[in-house]
């Protein structure tokens, strides 16, 4: 089914009915009825009660099969145990959209789930979409229509807001009419039994009443639709977000150092990250960012020029912009000019401009024109500070006034003070410039649109290679092991696996017994590596379980014993298959490449230095598999080890072409291989140029079946 | 002289003369005598003008000198060039404590730097105290009197506060006045041609008014008088800062790693944390924590409980909580009982307690006394939204009686809303209690106040070490290099330096011809290591100017060659001094050790994993000298290496003690000896426990004459 075709209806319904509509204050039923004639609903209401007659004037039906006309929106206002009922009529009817505003669902427990299950099959069946349920409704403020219990609606305005906390949603409506900050759309979630995040983020896209998308959630229903959802939108809109639940998911059990390295939220950050949604520290810096794009265009590059009448306040902003990744713009010698005749020669004529502490409205108004005509700045931030001559509410009427006279730049207010500027806010809140009180979140706020942009600008449309590899191998290595009831592959297997995506390995074979050891190392050819073949010992160097550098038969003889010796000592209850004999990769420099698998974005690709202090060192960084070269490319450059790679102080560049190969084909594994749970190659050798990399240590364990 | 003498007086000054005083609105001199007057100074008030009459009530004397009685405070709010004779009549009178408000000084250029000295010495000379020039004035709550020209009073309060810039200064004023923020003292530094942050610093300290120090600086006076003065304090009351002008010094040029790697704000920060005061971020963070300790007493702990009517909120504070060092408190079993027989089924008990959405006045008040009597709490978070069936008001007041009920533990509120929540914050500010409107900054207020407690009860009473050294010979090396006209010492010179410091050194010579290399390779022992000997060339490596591991005369004399020809043909205007020829030490794990010279602060020290990566790993923490063995110790436990060096996954232990040893030689050395502006040892080698280090190169660079 067509859920955009649902939620067009959901936007524009040209008749809604209320399923439990009240006649009593206080009663949901009540509220979202007097919401939806309060806001200006144009449509056709039709309240619905067993109890016929009037609810606030318009006649009651029992039921919407009773209704005459066709019914585009259906409220549901009922307890939990009548809803599915109500569903399957309002499915009978033909209603396109239904908001679920009951509770008592999934979040009750086993129950509530099954029920949902059922809503999303009705759902499908009646090729309705369901939002919700538990949830607070849906509010669109260009239809206008209040289909929620809020109490009030807010102002109309350009940003879409979609919250899965709906008592989170009612604290922000509160607080955007205080402070004035307009919506096109408020969208609570609910429990997304039905429609999710992604369809509301794709319909948002849509939405040309929106030009702002703000979301609060907890988790996403399905990471790979949210992140197609958000490159669909981003290259239009904005998307910001506030995820929580950061610590929700604590620590998880891991055995790889990929897993382990990985936190719960750390694929939601790489998600946003690969899809150019900025993710806001916190609920004020979301709203920070709103109010200033809900006014202000997006500024096209980072030089920000700084107008004040005191120093302080002007250093602390050149801190945060500098912090912040915004420049401080060099004025064109032109302005410079033009300032020094025009101000006193006291005040500082270059960035930040200091107007001095007996700065007028009229000074403040050549400064601000003059900055934000001049081709070397972006966007202006007006400081100012409650002097002895200092007059505000003047002072922020020169501001709305430059804003008229040139819309395209964004120009910020920061007023300092308390009572003193309060009408001077109102003037400037009245006139659409965003005002602040302290300098640092007015250049968070830009910075972060200003940001928005890069991310948007990076997004590339790049082709996924698509390497040649022997999956047939794989999949018989992958049911032998099945088979065999385990989890964690030999050494022997995960090699074999990675060769078969085209990895280049360190070769590697299975002893049982101190003469096939010897054996094998005369075809690998001297010198070899022996580790211990063993399922349950993952750290193996730990246990004295390799052995290095073996140049002779009679030393490999006793570093395969010897590894036996100090596996069986140290822990006695692993299951020991043998002893890997594997040839001796030249030493190169130390990577790590893994896979950890998350349950919302799937396969977490993980790069970074690597060797046994892994742990310590901490020099790596993520991305979602499938991947491209680009990305493949950023993932590496985006460690420290990255730099090195590239070549730095007289040392030769390594092959980061070979390494992004290693980096591709890994990913193109786990893509084809969901089995494949974790996987950790630590170390692969890098070497110089042209010389390629070398897996020296792989390590796969594979999900039950 | 006792300058705190000077500043008791200020402080609580029985007679004030206003130089300058004005009976005409608009002026500076008019504006500090309304302030005086209308702040309620109950000590007499003398007018001093040219023109005899009245001012303001107030008997006009012509000159300090007419004044019949004593004079402890005077005001001066008279042109620049009439300061400096007015100040000389006050010394003569005998005022104990002057405020200069009147600009034109440093700030316009050399001659009003001159004219700030001689304030200085009028000041030392009179053994009065000056406050300013080109400040804001003075304002105590408890005296009370408010001697500037600031628009209005602050309310009073317990905290003191001093600011280095008086237009900011006039804006928080304002601001606090809305907030109802409090305020002890209201010092405005100005220029601090005499006294400066650290003598307010002490005297806060002093003030049985204040219990909470907050500073607005742009640099100190003096960086070590600015350490004890904080230190001295700390142990009693919290000390929060917000130090601009991050960005403004810029890059410096530097030839040594230790040099680059330090910003030209690493000194404050380490300065800071060594003296635990507490940096904040911005201004609404340093009066976010003002208002949360303004009403409440420190935590005893990091455990939180949070209280809330919507799981949404409690998840974003109980992340936001996690991401800045506090703890969820885990509840004690009778306070989860007691929750579940009296909250609805569905609540949740356990923290975050969710006592829903349907959660009234009283069941707020159960929890919140639930959660303040509780053992295992150490503070309390109260979230409330604006639901259906919320009663903000009475549950603001509810909050308010617990605190009167259990005032020992923080209780502090976030009501998210705007309109519905602007009564019921009146009510939570009214009865003591901090409100927010989201979550994240109330977490962050409290965590730093715990963060405050932690930090002075790690500050330690500890004596610095002082090791055997020979000063005599440092003395005479760094004399000679003065007399060859130089600024970089060769190679044998530091290592030489080194030594008479008791820092394991390899040992190095210096050989201007082959011939000498080999004698020298001879009495050090094979294998040895040559190195070219410039003090133009700093990163040898990049030249190819070391060869190491040679273990022949015939090898040294190639080595000798090759080095000098790839000198010579890379950097021909080099001057050579000739080859080092150094004994080659066993490698064991890279550190680099390094000492650079804050201009505020003297000797800062680096420590952090050597080799040539150093920029680009930049696994380095700093220092300030003189250190004693926890700072040291510290000083390697802030890096990733200093975790392998501790010894991790099989890895023996290194020699802390050894490295600890090297670091606070040191740093005795470069306290010793201030000459030496930068040194730079990297690599040392670090050996096992018991095995000690070796310092493998080291380059010294020494000051100007």
């Amino acid at each position: 089914m067509d859920k955009q075709k649902g939620i067009d209806s959901l936007f524009n319904p040209r008749s809604i009915a209320v399923i439990g509509a009240s006649e009593t204050r206080g009663k949901l039923g009540n509220d979202v009825m007097r919401n939806l004639i309060e806001s200006g609903y144009e449509g056709r209401i039709y309240p619905i009660n067993p109890k016929a007659g009037e609810i606030l004037s318009h006649k009651v039906f029992r039921s919407v099969r009773d209704i005459p006309g066709d019914v585009d929106v259906a409220v549901i206002v009922i307890p939990a145990k009548f809803v599915l009922k109500a569903v399957e009529e309002c499915g009978v009817k033909g209603v396109k959209a239904l908001v679920i505003i009951t509770a008592g669902f999934k979040e009750i427990g086993h129950e509530g789930q099954e029920a949902e299950k059922m809503l999303a099959s009705l759902a499908e069946d009646y090729e309705m979409v369901i939002q919700g349920p538990n949830c607070l409704g849906i509010i669109n403020t260009s239809a206008p229509y209040n289909a929620s219990f809020s109490s009030g609606t807010p102002k109309k305005g350009s940003i879409a807001f979609a919250s899965q906390s709906g008592a989170l949603m009612t604290g922000i409506l509160d607080w955007s009419l205080m402070e004035k900050i307009g919506f096109s759309k408020f969208v609570s979630l609910g429990n997304k039994a039905h429609l999710n995040e992604s369809d509301f983020i794709e319909a948002f896209g849509r939405d040309s009443d929106s030009t702002f998308i703000l979301l609060y959630i907890e988790s996403v229903v399905d990471g790979r639709k949210f992140m197609d959802a958000c490159r669909k939108v981003i290259p239009h809109k904005p998307i910001f977000v506030v995820k929580s639940g950061v610590s929700a998911a604590g620590a998880r059990a891991a055995s790889s150092h990929t897993g382990s390295l990985a936190g719960s939220d750390t694929a939601y950050d790489v998600a946003f990250k690969q899809c150019g949604v900025r993710r806001a520290s916190d609920m004020a810096a979301l709203f920070d960012v709103a109010s200033v794009f809900d006014d202000m265009h997006l500024p096209s590059g980072n030089r920000v020029a700084i107008i004040t009448n005191a120093g302080g306040p002007g250093i602390l902003t050149t801190d945060a912009c500098e912090a912040s990744g915004l420049q401080i713009a060099q004025l064109t010698s032109q302005t410079v000019e033009f300032l020094k005749e025009n101000l006193p020669p006291a005040a500082a004529v270059y960035n930040p401009i200091d107007a001095l502490g007996t700065a007028q409205p009229e000074d403040y108004a050549l400064c601000i024109e003059a900055a934000l005509s001049d081709e070397n700045v972006d966007s202006v931030l007006v400081l100012l500070t409650p002097q002895a001559m200092t007059k505000q509410a003047e002072t922020a009427q020169v501001v709305v006034d430059a804003h008229t006279k040139y819309p395209g730049k964004p120009l910020i207010a920061v007023f300092m003070g308390g009572n003193s500027m309060v009408y001077p806010r109102i003037i400037l809140t009245e006139g659409h410039i965003p005002v602040f009180d302290f300098p640092e979140r007015a250049v968070h706020a830009l910075a972060e649109l200003y940001k928005y942009t890069v991310s948007r600008d990076s997004l590339k449309d790049e082709s996924i290679p698509k390497f040649k590899a022997d999956t047939k191998k794989v999949e018989k290595i992958i049911s032998d092991v099945r088979a065999d009831k385990r989890r964690v592959l030999l050494g022997s297997e995960a090699h074999a696996i990675a060769e078969a995506y085209g990895i280049p390995v360190a070769r590697i074979r299975l002893a049982t017994s101190s003469e096939e050891a010897k054996s094998l190392a005369e075809e690998l050819g001297y010198p070899v590596v022996l580790k211990i073949a063993s399922p349950d010992i993952v750290h193996k160097s730990d246990i004295g379980g390799i052995k290095v550098g073996l140049k002779t038969p009679e030393e490999v003889e006793v570093a395969f014993l010897q590894i036996l010796d100090n596996a069986r000592s140290q822990l006695p209850k692993a299951i020991i298959y043998g002893v890997d004999v594997q040839e001796m990769a030249e030493k190169g420099k130390e990577l790590i490449i893994g896979c950890s698998r998350d349950v919302q974005f799937g396969p977490l690709i993980m790069f970074g230095a690597g060797g046994i202090f892994v742990n310590y060192l901490k020099d790596i960084a993520f991305r979602l598999a499938p991947m491209n070269r680009s990305d493949a490319n950023e993932l590496i450059m985006d460690t420290k080890i990255g730099t090195l790679l590239r070549g730095v102080r007289g040392e030769s560049p390594s092959d980061v072409v070979a390494i992004e190969d290693a980096v591709l084909r890994i990913s193109q594994l786990v893509t084809d291989f969901p089995d494949i749970v974790e996987l950790d190659i630590n170390p692969a050798f890098a070497y110089e140029k042209g010389k390629g990399v070398s897996a020296v240590d792989v390590k796969i364990t594979i999900g039950g079946p």
